[in-house]
């Protein structure tokens, strides 16, 4: 049935299609939008023209960019020893919020799961050994999810590094800080115990 | 801060202009907008831009429409006699649902309300007295939304209507289908008994 104008079902349909959008928050979406200043409708339309067509995979990091090299792989300024290892964009995007590391990443884009039938030669690993190969890494940082799928990543990864003489560490587990060990789950509470440093 | 390339980081800004979409969720959509077909996402900017400029309101109802009169209002096969005023568009498109109303609508675009300095001269509401002086309109049903600026709105336009013949009504209050009476709130339950019909 055509409740709407055809204009306005079609607006609809395609909001819809986004990840976790349902029909009932595209509805209110579409009209949000048709109540907006013709300016600023036009220019949401425009931001995703625009980022569909110049956001590209970095061809030596794999990061989200619209420049390639991407930025962080084309600034000198940053540490070009240490490589950390993620899984996607938004953790890159995530780690560089802490400005803490100043080295480089790699963006494996997802994770070795073979459940989901997703092997080594699925994520963007090839990549990073020939990187590692061609310049002088001395650190290679593991902070792909600590889920079971991101510590499988992590462990293969690992094993592919060591033998080359690259310092290989992974990011530590424990008690989120401002979490309540009464709360925290088993592994969590077990991951914390086994990475207790002194004092 | 950026942590994204630009391209990116706009499209999240604009998606977040988005009523009820956060940065989390901008940031989440923004991705699943890059994740997808070229096709699609255009598809999605596309729908805003043809919506933004082929969607306008009805000269004669108020209603969203790609036609000028909408569809209703040139279909003569609809009951001219009866109009049904609903406060946005969004409630024409909930009637039209139920498929038993087949007179014609008029939509307000808001409803009374001193509080935030929305009067009378402020909804679309001039331009049903001059409708209803100009057609053959038997009754008028308000189906403005029953809370207090749904109520107030009703009352006014129904004290304005009623001295020149024209029947008034107003949809019935009352539990909900499917509702539980334990749970109804005390203004319902009683607008239930009020509204009581003999079997």
């Amino acid at each position: 049935m055509r409740y709407y104008a055809k204009p306005l079902n079609k607006l609809i349909q395609e909001l819809s299609r986004l990840q976790g959008i349902g029909s009932k928050t595209a509805q209110r979406l579409a009209f949000n939008i048709l109540a907006m200043e013709d300016k600023e409708a036009l220019a949401i339309a425009q931001a995703i023209i625009d980022a569909k067509t110049n956001m590209k995979y970095c061809s030596v990091c794999g990061n989200l960019t619209d420049t390639d090299p991407c930025a962080i792989c084309s600034d000198t300024s940053r540490d070009q020893s240490v490589i950390c290892v993620v899984e996607s964009p938004k953790e890159v995007a995530a780690m560089e919020r802490i400005r803490e590391f100043k080295g480089l990443y790699h963006v494996l884009h997802g994770a070795i799961s073979p459940l989901d039938g997703i092997g080594p030669e699925d994520i963007n690993l090839k990549s990073l050994i020939t990187r590692l190969q061609e310049s002088d890494v001395q650190e290679v940082i593991l902070a792909t999810n600590p889920n079971i799928e991101g510590e499988a990543t992590a462990m293969y990864v690992a094993r592919l590094i060591k033998p080359a003489g690259i310092t290989v560490s992974r990011i530590a587990h424990g008690i989120p800080v401002g979490g309540d060990l009464e709360y925290a789950d088993e592994v969590t509470l077990s991951k914390a115990m086994e990475g207790r440093r002194n004092l």
